[in-house]
């Protein structure tokens, strides 16, 4: 009972510190940056921020704990399996959505793409979650895939989950750093810490204590669906 | 048996990453930014990327997962214990000097401490790990401390080292990131990929795959080591 009561304060500090963090890189980029376009224009950049926190970092991390509430532990998986697919669809989109923005700009700017190590851990990062995706909806949505291999790909897919995130957190931290020191020039520069600089810095802060919470709610077996039983492993088909 | 090769194909990987990690951090602060000395100059700076991440990854990670050698579970843990404690001590001392070399030629420059969110991510990682080294040392180091209060530490003191770990990995991603804009201008400009640069970024991928073979190792509880009996906890007093 104990447990449940602090898993359900973990769950409400990861849906609270989610929605800040939404809400924080919305509002730095719509009233700091200017708002948004797709133009080719730094509007069309601001897209990225807003796209990556609230798809590859927010929406992911939900979808990641929606097995670990314990309200759902007495029903049927299958909704929740497709909950769980749905969600990292979308997250999965919106980040796609978000690297098209930046790849888009860059193009515009004629700046070249995928040179800094902000790129290239978020590359990574987007690359691995569009391959867990399609691995996982094939190995544990796909009636045709045998138990064995739902076991075999189970561990595999909860800590290549973990390690996305753990890139999607390195990204946005280096991802706002780089931003704060090419947007904040002159006397805004970003060393006098000007409140556009300390709203960027919270987000970022903000965003590693969600990483926090929400690999705390994965890595605390007492919070795992006490599933596996052999219905739970075959449910019904989806196709 | 199995699970126990695994375990040490895992470690060989973690010696072999941290390896690289402590070699590429040295070569190109040595070799592409000129070396070292402790005179305010951008020399003296370059004791602070080699420092962190030395200290704060690679022996913090190292130090981490000693407990977790299945060589050493049949005997006393308290060399272990000293071990884990010395090779942290030994860490924090030089993510200490790495933050008084930065904080150094900081003043030196004239140039404002702790504005961007990599220093304040990476201050966090530092102070979080000097308090987790004393509430350490005093809970399972001092003989005067109950069993019930170790008990009660553990999780904490595990889930925390773990978290620190993270911080310490995105506080170097942004801290690289930052670097290579910074130092990467003109013909050479970080964007146009020269060699510093592909080492940099080299250089941060290869202490995200440390990071997250240490916290793979963390993770699995099949490494855990099988103690927790009375005599492993109220081992003989220190002082």
């Amino acid at each position: 009972m104990r447990s449940v009561l602090i898993f359900y304060l973990c769950y409400l500090l990861c849906l609270g510190l989610g929605l800040a963090c939404v809400v924080g890189v919305c509002v730095w980029n719509s009233w700091w940056r200017g708002g948004f376009a797709w133009d080719g224009s730094s509007h069309q950049f601001n897209w990225h921020p807003v796209l990556m926190v609230t798809g590859l970092v927010v929406l992911y991390g939900n979808g990641a704990v929606v097995y670990r509430i314990p309200l759902t532990w007495g029903q049927n998986k299958l909704p929740w399996k497709l909950l769980h697919a749905a969600l990292m669809l979308l997250s999965l989109i919106l980040s796609i959505v978000g690297l098209c923005a930046v790849f888009d700009f860059h193009n515009s700017n004629n700046t070249p793409n995928l040179y800094s190590l902000h790129s290239w851990i978020g590359i990574a990062a987007t690359a691995l979650f569009a391959m867990q995706w399609v691995v996982g909806m094939a190995g544990f949505l796909l009636p045709c895939s045998p138990i064995s291999l739902r076991e075999l790909l189970k561990p595999v897919h909860v800590w290549l989950g973990g390690s996305i995130l753990l890139l999607s957190i390195a990204a946005s931290i280096s991802g706002i750093n780089e931003k704060l020191f090419f947007a904040l020039k002159g006397n805004q520069s970003y060393a006098m810490l000007p409140s556009e600089a300390v709203l960027g810095n919270t987000l970022g802060v903000l965003i590693v204590a969600f990483g926090l919470v929400v690999l705390k709610i994965l890595a605390n077996s007492e919070w795992q669906r006490p599933d596996s039983s052999p219905e739970d492993l075959a449910y019904s088909p989806v196709l």
